[in-house]
């Protein structure tokens, strides 16, 4: 393309500090370096954990940064050495990569790199940790992505070529909330046909959770949320029962054990609180039941008695679902392309890019499930 | 025999109130009742299990009551259906009983029982809860077993029968705590060739613990104990590293992590403190590490980051090693007999019954591995 090996000015939304509305400005996005690629991001979701960095800043890279990690978008150019991918591919930004030669890699056990974002921020650029600047000042990259710009720079082992016909504006939930979900589920607490399934949370990670848990073959999942309006919405991606906690005097964990029997086969935390993170594991059945943390939280620990665990209860977690992304999204893709799995149902709300901070205020007043900003035409 | 059908007076150690030293006393063993199985006991190990019982109390049985729940013994008489056990056959009494008919029995994924001691007390007996009294008043059994008598009564549910060969004063170890250690790392972290484990506290379960990694192919396994007497001990059972807390400023975990180069792939904690228990989740390196629960205690929370599940670390637990009693003590015995697994390296003390105080105070004070009380001649 034209821009090729050029610096390209573009939009994007930049956190300039914590707890204040993102701002639009002009940036300049540098050239791709060694084995590095840039993409024109056509979509993006907005998730919580963008959400976490800007009102918490909690993260390692700080302020002023471009957030935004579950997107999807087009190869503009790539820096020297990158083989796997050409200008027009369509690509999904990956924040755990896949280095494919690292022990984490090479092990079927986990989807963690040990060139990761949360690992080792520099290992993914060649020089510098950034290829953002505005008006002189470096901008940071946020978990590696930084969707919210029109163009970022990602390395080549933490991008995910796509089939060539994928809805892009579609296709970016697999960037994150979606894949974290429905892979919690699959690969993750590994439900198996005919189990009893309870599903703690119905934003978009919890409602892949329960579509996850579907796919699966679970006979029967159980949504658990304080907003009754959630049950519709979770009927549609396969909930069989749901249950708001607070239409109950006793424990949500002994409301469930009495309507399961003794308690859930597999329960998954997608609410990212400790006090459900220990309703959910209580909620599961003595002797195999699995509970699994989705959501995250890194403000209190968790908690529970030992003889949850000690009666045979087992405790997981996982990131991004427990999906290799380079492997794996790809795949899911072409799931969704074949109707096999839907993000259609998602999406409640669409925007275009300068309207990112009403997407985010939806997202923390809980008005959404998924709002898709449309980045670049 | 000549007692088959009469009550027996014989001797037993009774606990008739918390925090005080047992008795001995003659106490009354009624016959055994349909289904049941009345069992001369020859020997028994003391396990903290007890100890709880004695000075907290927590147990759901109270007191008056005949302690003792790591015991050996010879059938002396059966009930009305009882067809598997004749009298001078030899037994193991399980805490964990097998009916091999409920829903956890039938699966593989879990050595609980519905029909066990912890979960519904009468199903093992047929009216009354106890064959045992004292001058007219009932004396309660502990965990079903209540090896501390010359003579008790279970449920067949509940009851191993071992090779005749066995030596009882030995193979009594494996009614709980060597099968616990040993089988936390077997059948619950399933240990695999070649990885690195470490152990937290190097009483005899978690002796047995390193016992189970070496059989399970550990190449590297690291005994913790604040006790630096302990790790000769530890050698013999296959520690291969010995660390002791107190000896770093820094953190135990990150000792671990140093030490293997990002943690541990499994960690078992045998002391029942909750500050352990995160300590050895905190050791197992991300991805895969798994940290079974094998210590108990009633009085505090566990507790963890989530993040430290988010990134793909697993917490169990089990009871009795995740062994099925009777499927499982047989061979267990075997392997004893045929010098696959140590029990002789246990026992540092060995006393008559009426000494059983001082086995206690042994016990409590950190003194002995494990002690064998010859209760029967």
């Amino acid at each position: 393309m034209a821009t090729a090996g050029k610096v390209i000015k573009c939009k994007a939304a930049v956190a300039w500090e914590p707890n204040k509305p993102l701002v639009m400005e002009e940036i300049e996005v540098a050239p791709p370096q060694k084995n590095e690629i840039r993409i024109k991001v056509i979509a993006t979701g907005v998730c919580h954990s963008d959400l976490y960095h800007l009102f918490e800043g909690k993260h390692k890279e700080g302020f002023p940064a471009v957030l935004g990690h579950e997107g999807a978008g087009v190869v503009e150019s790539v820096g020297p050495g990158v083989t796997e991918f050409k200008p027009g591919d369509k690509v999904i930004p990956l924040f755990v990569s896949q280095c494919k030669e690292c022990r984490f890699c090479k092990s079927p056990k986990t989807n963690l790199c040990e060139q990761s974002w949360s690992s080792d921020r520099y290992a993914q650029m060649s020089d510098t940790d950034t290829r953002f600047s505005c008006r002189g000042q470096p901008i940071l990259q946020f978990m590696g992505t930084s969707t919210f710009s029109e163009y970022t720079v990602m390395n080549q082992i933490a991008v995910a070529k796509i089939h060539n016909d994928a809805r892009l504006d579609r296709v970016c939930l697999l960037g994150c909330g979606i894949s974290t979900g429905y892979g919690a589920a699959i690969n993750t607490a590994k439900v198996e046909p005919g189990s009893v399934c309870a599903v703690f949370g119905m934003g978009a990670v919890g409602l892949a959770g329960v579509m996850g848990c579907k796919r699966a073959g679970a006979s029967r999942i159980i949504a658990v949320d304080i907003n009754e309006e959630k049950f519709e919405k979770a009927k549609i991606f396969g909930a069989t029962d749901f249950v708001n906690p607070k239409a109950h005097q006793k424990p949500i964990s002994e409301v469930l054990i009495e309507m399961t029997n003794g308690g859930v086969d597999y329960s998954l935390e997608c609410v990212g609180n400790v006090a459900v993170m220990r309703s959910a594991l209580e909620s599961c059945v003595k002797g195999w039941g699995v509970s699994v943390l989705v959501g995250w939280t890194h403000l209190h620990d968790f908690s529970a008695k030992p003889i949850q665990l000690i009666a045979g209860k087992t405790w997981k977690g996982s990131l991004f679902g427990g999906f290799k992304g380079k492997d794996s999204v790809p795949d899911l893709v072409l799931d969704y392309m074949a109707g096999r799995i839907k993000l259609d149902e998602f999406v409640t709300h669409t925007m275009n890019l300068e309207k990112i901070n009403d997407a985010i205020e939806l997202m923390k007043n809980g008005g959404c499930i998924r709002t898709i900003i449309n980045v670049s035409k």
